[in-house]
């Protein structure tokens, strides 16, 4: 196992991790999760996505959320949602530019997408005590 | 017809477009191409996507341009990938910015969709005369 | 905002509503589930999909339906299905037709996509009392 | 080999052919094209799809098409969409119906694969003489 | 009804199933499950996909078993991947190549895809009692 | 840069390549078609899929051609599909196993991704001089 790489995944992912509350130490919870199954994969989560990639310069943790969000809207995949949209409110993203991105994502993903994932970020904004100010956005 | 809606995609798709070459007035392009066949498509285009959702506080233009080419990779959608990567250049991102863009979607769409994008990019990078600086992000 | 195209929106919108049931006015369902986080997107929804879209000549409201469940089993969006079951019933398909429409995708997005839709208009058909005459299709 | 249903998939199918040019005969053209690399998917589709499914009850043929290219403008498979546009308007469809059919999937697959799909479009209605009645669905 | 090509669906599909637990007489399963919404479609699971595809020469149970999986991961359908997960090992699939698979899918469907694949897995192998080698794998 | 995960995707990626024709020495192909935008998108592809997960026990190249190869039909990635039927070949698939594959998948994906996939068969097929033996497998 490559200890640098790892650890700097480790590193990164607690830059998307709020430590004082149920979602921290978010590489512990991946690692337990996939123990019994299937280790390597919480491994190549960790190193390759957050070691390699994650960790680049050119973008930022903010736009790297961005971008992530955006695939994940578009192909429908509503667990990672769930987790993206937590990490990116802790990278910085504010709930008004994630539902901007959800209403840019509208003309290129059709509305049921999108619609699907506003459930979603309801979910996560009333567990994190969001509210959402339309007047900046509408 | 709402011409206030028309008039403000208009306006929103300038902003996406040099005037000075063969890019210019993409509006007048979209009109042509769909003149023809159908000409609502044209006129949704410009009144709903630009007209009513790109013009939008909440996102600036670049950052709408992310989540749209983070969209298109994702769902495979080539020819509008050459169009808004040409677009994202406009409204200022950089190509180091787009690269790394594609780079940070490996892990979510996987490699294909990325290859096939970067042959797209390569096309539009090269009809611009853009040289990517390696060295910025890697 | 542009009441015209909204109050089109909405009497279209009517039309693939029962009035006397629980699914009444699912204009005001779809302003109050969206309200507290992205009360612009239900006005999209009303006024460009309903008022602009459906309310066009060229297809009338059952073929509308029609086309649009195509789109729902193919791309798989299944809370989005219940609902239009829902509608296209509402707007006169016979649930033998929407039955008949999954056995056509079969051979166009394979059989998991269809199964999981039959799934969800069992559901809708057993909530309605609906009885599917098995020997008119098949 | 089941004699039947391969006969009643090759009626099918001839009602979808106009024999007087070169669409003529698609059976035989689908058996050319596969026959040194996989006869048997040429015999699947001429007896599954067309001798089972499109010989069903409950749809009529022109509403098999509709459903068919509403799913191939989903998943964005266009030598397909050539093919069943052609068909589809050898089954009835007006071209006015085509084109409505993809301005009411905007909304549930985003503009992307619709403006794709009508590229394809307008190269069979070229090829055919066919000119779009703007003013029936406009 | 071709009872031929019936019973050899039968036949096959019996050769997934292990008798002797609740899992027996998968084709009873699906013939029940739909025979008042559309028994039709379960007689064309048996008749051609069990039928005419899975009772052919070229490739084995396992290695069909393989390629089903592979493509449902590929397109996110999670209910058809419990049945085949389970289909899969009945077959003689090792829990290891299963998850095996899941790892070479990664660098194609990407991440997400196979997190909830993988949440599926842990279900039906903990149904099952199955515990993975790890060792053996990684 | 990591030089022995590196080396092992180049050993790895040697076995998938026929050493004495055109498409000898993959790694460096891909090397080359990315150094001037995205050298770490190559620097990915060999170190982590090639290098990290090819390289893995579990499954043999045979059947990991056989998992990709399936992947890339379900989602349409045609270019990808070309350099692994090819990667397959080399792996050791007999051209019968590969078709059989696509047969297998026409009740997952339908019959157009398939039909598609099947003209790229016939053109890689065409320029090994491969002749599909019929028999075999029908």
């Amino acid at each position: 196992m490559d200890k640098m790489r790892y650890q700097k995944g480790v590193d990164k992912l607690m830059e998307y991790t709020v430590t004082d509350n149920k979602e921290a130490f978010t590489h512990l919870k991946i690692e337990e999760n996939l123990k019994d199954i299937s280790p390597d994969v919480s491994r190549f989560i960790i190193e390759f996505t957050y070691g390699d990639i994650y960790t680049r310069p050119g973008l930022d943790n903010k736009l790297r959320s961005l971008v992530t969000i955006s695939s994940l809207v578009t192909q429908g995949t509503l667990p990672q949602l769930e987790l993206h949209i937590n990490a990116g409110l802790t990278a910085g993203l504010k709930p008004e530019e994630i539902i901007e991105t959800f209403i840019q994502l509208l003309s290129y993903t059709g509305f049921p997408r999108v619609l699907n994932t506003i459930e979603v970020a309801k979910k996560v904004f009333k567990q994190k005590g969001i509210t959402v100010q339309i007047s900046e956005i509408e």
